[in-house]
């Protein structure tokens, strides 16, 4: 599999700065905040969006983001990303053909994603010839697993404001990433696994972000069929889950969670802790 | 002040639905969660955007949205908004002229908003005129305010998954709005905010969510100069609030809070809380 060439102009950024702030007594102190930088993409010279980030793996966030808007579909066809913080701009070259380009970029979607229009249509149609493994996951596991991420979140602790999501198998985090958005994050872990060629069905996928429709459906884009987070789930998320046969986990904290969809696939065997 | 015809073919659309899920004991409970619908927006029959949304307020949030995004500019040329929830559209009819929809339209802004792209580059233009007004604001106003809202936001309190934002004038909640994102919530204050000539001089912005540059930017749009939070800032919301002089408070909890800007617009009338 050929990769493309990646060429940044700049690495190691900053993910936080120190700013001071007055608390309560009127009295300063020094406080840590996540940056947040815009990137303006271009894929074959055209500009497409400008997407607000925490900077950490901007050439993974703009060819997860284009993929993820269909408009980049065959990873052998990629020729280069650039990242330039100078000029703020994330150029990537491909061979593919863009005749739609136009079409698909005057159907936009906001926010949490995609909904009845004609950009939900083409996805959910998609989506309808998507078939999910289904999973064996272990409870033991899933603490475990929720045990590793807490020692990976260090520009959370640090400063707060961004969301973390991670691609994991068994209790390993393969890819751990953090943003402003959810949404950047998610993208920035597609961009990851399509240019390295890696198959979903077999991991986890785990977001501190809430289970939104768009959430899951990139998710099972990912063709990954377990879906754990911290926070909760909206109907829509849900019934997309059911729909997609994707085993779906929230609110999960030290030991406790709800399963929404596909508690059949969990092996219960550590039955919570009575003592908490 | 001309009003537009508005036009809801279903009102009291539900927030919340029950589902069954399963707790880390393998046990069924009954769980409310936050509906989340798709609604298709279309600005004189064409077709713009499809937004994921609590469904509360859609009037309201579809003419915020497009005025938001630079669509929408005479309030006295509205002629109509028809929200069908069969069809899960919401069409806006204006008699403004839109000759540059498509060259706006191809502009993208994606989550946490406008950046260095043309879009951006025309927001920051026209913000460049603004001035803001300088408040004076009590902290124990700030704490009225606070203990105030604790008791309106009724979906988050039962099923978690939303942002709220609102409007406030001293200690008074103007109005509240919940949604499912918060860039939604800010949209739907904007359009009502809009569609009653309101003006923000002498108000306070509060949101859930935290405060990115996209936050910030329709705020001061808005013309409101305090903005208040509970949740975090990132380093471009905290620049574009110096830049435009908004009073930025986060983290804001009990009688907590971090002033990141215009501190000296505030007197510290009750010093905290030492016993806390």
């Amino acid at each position: 599999m050929t990769q493309p060439n990646i060429i940044k102009t700049q690495s190691d950024i900053p993910q936080t700065i120190d700013v001071t702030v007055f608390d309560e007594y009127g009295e300063p102190m020094t406080k840590q905040i996540a940056c947040e930088r815009a990137l303006t993409v271009y894929l074959n010279w055209r500009e497409i969006v400008t997407l607000m980030t925490l900077g950490a793996r901007p050439d993974m966030l703009v060819l997860g983001y284009l993929r993820n808007q269909d408009l980049l579909h065959d990873v052998n066809a990629l020729d280069s990303v650039i990242i330039d913080w100078e000029t703020q701009s994330a150029a990537v070259v491909t061979h593919e053909q863009n005749d739609d380009i136009e079409e698909t970029l005057s159907k936009k979607t906001v926010t949490s994603g995609c909904g009845q229009g004609t950009m939900f249509g083409n996805v959910m149609k998609k989506l309808d010839a998507l078939v999910l493994p289904r999973p064996h996951l272990k409870q033991s596991t899933l603490y475990g697993l929720l045990e590793s991420l807490t020692h990976h979140n260090d520009t959370y602790k640090a400063a707060g404001a961004v969301h973390g999501c991670a691609v994991c198998k068994d209790t390993d985090i393969l890819s751990f990433v953090e943003d402003i958005g959810r949404h950047n994050a998610v993208d920035t872990l597609t961009g990851e696994m399509w240019l390295q060629g890696q198959t979903g069905g077999d991991k986890i996928f785990y977001t501190t972000g809430r289970l939104t429709s768009e959430m899951v459906i990139k998710v099972a884009q990912m063709g990954i069929p377990v879906l754990l987070s911290r926070s909760g789930v909206t109907q829509m998320g849900f019934d997309l889950a059911k729909q997609l046969g994707i085993t779906m986990i929230a609110r999960a904290k030290g030991h406790r969670f709800q399963v929404f969809n596909g508690a059949e696939n969990i092996d219960f065997d550590v039955k919570g802790s009575r003592d908490e």
